[in-house]
């Protein structure tokens, strides 16, 4: 079965935003067995979207669109589909009761009329619900033809494909594809494919296809198979043959952990509190670790120590390794881990001091240097970093780097 | 003059990789003055690549190729653009020695014989050297068409447009295109396009379009001109207009600044510092802070500070105020936000406390409730909002909104 996506919006003509829905549901497409051939994107123009809707249609058999469904005029995805499908709109009452009870929730007094617009849907389309936001996804089928219409916002139309739209392309599928994602952390993607080469030209079934992630690798298993049970049998040789050579940088065989939910899950093992002490990422670590649900049994409290004055003050660091070392050192970083983890009174502390640019690097210490201290019962050490990205990156970057040290730490103790 | 992005390569279409090459030539693409109706991607395949090629240049005078120059077989895209053109190809000896140069360069020993396929060119192309990398770029010109071949790494193909393509099109220009972005934030989409529904309609030089981000809504005015000069004229009355009717809730006419700039920026101007005392934002409100370059004036320390304990040993929020009103109410955040001002000795302070979600929520206090404190200079403000989204949006709204609700109070004493 082919697949085509198609994604609306003048914002992506313009290079205004990042098409990240396109390669989101190209890979989401690409594990459920679905052929994709064509992505397009045009923006919110009647006679050119009718066409570009058109000619996806002639050449897949299923038609995902992205974007242009929201409340304004220029939102014309829906309309136009339900145009080239010769359907009518009608208003749907459950939709209808759904954007009144958003709005109360929101508390955000009265609902302009716009929005009502969003309560309109092609008859006979197969409404599915949108629990982040207004505008409901659609499933229109006919004459062998299926177009399925997401919200644009990736925090709309990526949980509505996750509950929704993968549970339904899968149940159209006719042969059963099962897919496993093996996840890696302190490994890089030229690395880790170089050492299972042999693996991704032998294997067919499953496949073995490597994705890169930042500091991540992430290798997904793809098999063609009647069921689960035979899916299983194909897979588990493989994904042993991938143990053998990976041994402790996989970190979750499950599609839906991410390292740090595997960081706090190790964390609650042990029975361990964390703290963390940021300057150059400036909360994106706490945040980071903050993003598992739960994780307040383990973690209280944190520091974003971005001045000197800061670092002494709430860890303690002292002024001689300061003036010494530089705020950007190693012997910085242990003192900052070392202090987080005093002052919270936490087990296990993470620290981050870099310079993550784009200013205030020099020949000695230059923009993309990182230190990362890691503190665990009474044992601290440090790593340097050097990254080449821009502020962001570099930023992200670190946030992995300390994560991936945590967790090197808290096995290291493990037989 | 329309222009038409065509991007190769079967790792886009399987998801792999984002397309970030197709954002950063569609906005280059716009500030040329050059009209983008559709962004293709099409895989490493001849019969499909033809096909896109012809649909692409029956579309736009100008379509840029984006991949598949590489030196093997899977690479087609010069081979099958000559043929769409009805071109030989032929080897370029200046191109020829160019890859052996660079190979000599690289240290990399021997040149395996596939490289020697990036020298052949088709008749009459113009031919744009690769400083980064083996495979040249070319413009092919027939018939009012121009497609122009650029290599797909980034590092490869920025470098090449910036340098050869940029003034090239810009030379091949008749009118052009002017473009601003006003940004707002303290106000939904609907209700920002409602209040200036009549200035959508009636607007044509320059159009308005809105787009929605979270927490804010940008307004994109594109005016068509002769020269800049011309284009102000037509964009200042509309601006103007949109003053009158928006106020202080526009924070920037500049494309390039953020909502945290601008927040840092009015925090510069008055020479005052700010402080961070998060809950359930656990350092996102302090990692958005952090984006703006040069922020360490302005940002010294912040607090994480998830449980109750926190919250007292390091804000001084009193026992009372979390016994009586819980550690998510109004009065919490404002002594979140008072203590932390004091900790930090900063002039300014936000807090934020909540329940993000998915799990503690209550009838009273249900999942999306989140108070924002802020403390400027002696006076605390707190405000409610009910949010419905997941736990990850619900974080980032909280976000804007205390960064909207900082700026609110920053510009409260100005006339």
């Amino acid at each position: 079965m082919t697949v085509e996506l198609l994604s609306v919006g003048t914002e992506l003509l313009l290079g205004n935003i990042v098409n990240t829905n396109a390669a989101y549901l190209a890979e989401k497409c690409a594990s459920l067995g679905l052929s994709c051939y064509h992505q397009t994107v045009v923006g919110d123009n009647e006679k050119r979207l009718y066409e570009a809707v058109r000619l996806a249609l002639s050449r897949a058999d299923i038609v995902i669109l992205g974007g242009g469904l929201g409340p304004t005029k220029d939102d014309l995805t829906k309309e136009v589909t339900a145009k080239v499908f010769e359907k009518e709109l009608y208003e749907d009452k459950h939709t209808k009761e759904r954007i009144e009870q958003y709005f109360r929730q929101m508390k955000s007094g009265k609902i302009t009329d716009n929005n009502w617009k969003q309560a309109l849907v092609p008859e006979g389309a197969v409404v599915v619900d949108n629990h982040n936001g207004t505008a409901p996804g659609l499933i229109i089928e006919e004459g062998g033809k299926t177009a399925i219409l997401l919200p644009g916002p990736p925090n709309e139309l990526k949980p509505m494909f996750e509950e929704s739209i993968a549970p339904y392309l899968s149940s159209r599928q006719p042969e059963g594809i099962y897919s496993k994602m093996v996840k890696l952390c302190g490994i890089g993607e030229s690395k880790a494919e170089t050492m299972i080469s042999d693996m991704i030209k032998k294997q067919t079934n499953p496949t073995i296809a490597p994705y890169a992630k930042t500091g991540e690798v992430h290798l997904r298993l793809t098999a063609r198979a009647r069921d689960e049970k035979e899916a299983e049998c194909l897979i588990r040789p493989v994904l042993e043959e991938l143990y053998r050579r990976f041994g402790r940088l996989i970190y979750t065989e499950d599609e839906n952990v991410t390292l740090e939910e595997a960081v706090v899950e190790l964390l609650k093992e042990k029975g361990y509190t964390v703290t963390t002490a940021e300057s150059c990422t400036g909360g994106k670590l706490a945040a980071r670790i903050m993003n598992v649900a739960g994780v307040s049994s383990v973690y209280k409290e944190g520091y974003i120590t971005y001045s000197n004055a800061a670092k002494r003050k709430l860890l303690g660091v002292r002024k001689e390794t300061l003036d010494d070392f530089g705020a950007v050192s190693r012997q910085t970083a242990e003192e900052m881990a070392k202090g987080a983890a005093n002052a919270a009174g936490a087990d296990a502390a993470l620290s981050v001091t870099g310079i993550a640019g784009p200013d205030g690097g020099t020949k000695e210490k230059p923009v993309g240097l990182v230190y990362v201290g890691c503190h665990v019962k009474g044992h601290t050490r440090a790593e340097e970093f050097r990254f080449t990205g821009n502020r962001d990156k570099n930023r992200d970057y670190a946030v992995v780097r300390a994560l991936t040290l945590l967790r090197e730490e808290l096995l290291a103790g493990e037989k």
